[in-house]
């Protein structure tokens, strides 16, 4: 199935820029990234249970946010890209 | 229609930082801001394409990007959220 992830990490100190690089890095792992902190992953239930299992780890629940979005069967259809090409370096410059 | 908006626009000069500010402007006039680039807005087939003509001509197209995923009917059964609450203030503290 088609997960779409989205993560907000707070970056106001240095423990959450790690946490913002070790997210990143995790879902590099599992998907393709499309922009800054959008990735999209085509996962079987039991990577999805995994992969969730280990960002929710990662992140700092009173200070970050994951969102999960399941695009179903048809998501390449529900799915429009405008302008740059999508970024797929993890470690790059920081585009928002 | 749901659609989610996710964006990224490079913010290594200026230029770039006013254009982040003017696309999460226009966003939150049109929807909710779930996370700093993210956005989920409930639109009528034509305020989406007036939205996305409005978005397009902001952005630099070279450096900047916009996502659009349509949602569908049972977009709610599709989002999961985990972590710090949605982030509403246009011109708060950058979460990433």
């Amino acid at each position: 199935m088609m997960v779409l992830i989205t993560y907000d990490v707070n970056t106001t100190d240095k423990e959450g820029q790690k946490r913002l690089r070790r997210v990143a890095k995790k879902c590099v792992d599992y998907g393709q990234r499309v922009q800054n902190s959008v990735f999209e992953c085509l996962l079987e239930p039991a990577q999805f249970v995994l992969l969730k299992n280990e960002l929710e780890s990662i992140i700092d629940t009173d200070k970050d946010s994951l969102r999960y979005y399941m695009l179903g069967a048809n998501w390449k259809r529900r799915v429009e890209h405008v302008g740059a090409k999508e970024t797929y370096d993890p470690e790059g410059t920081m585009v928002l």
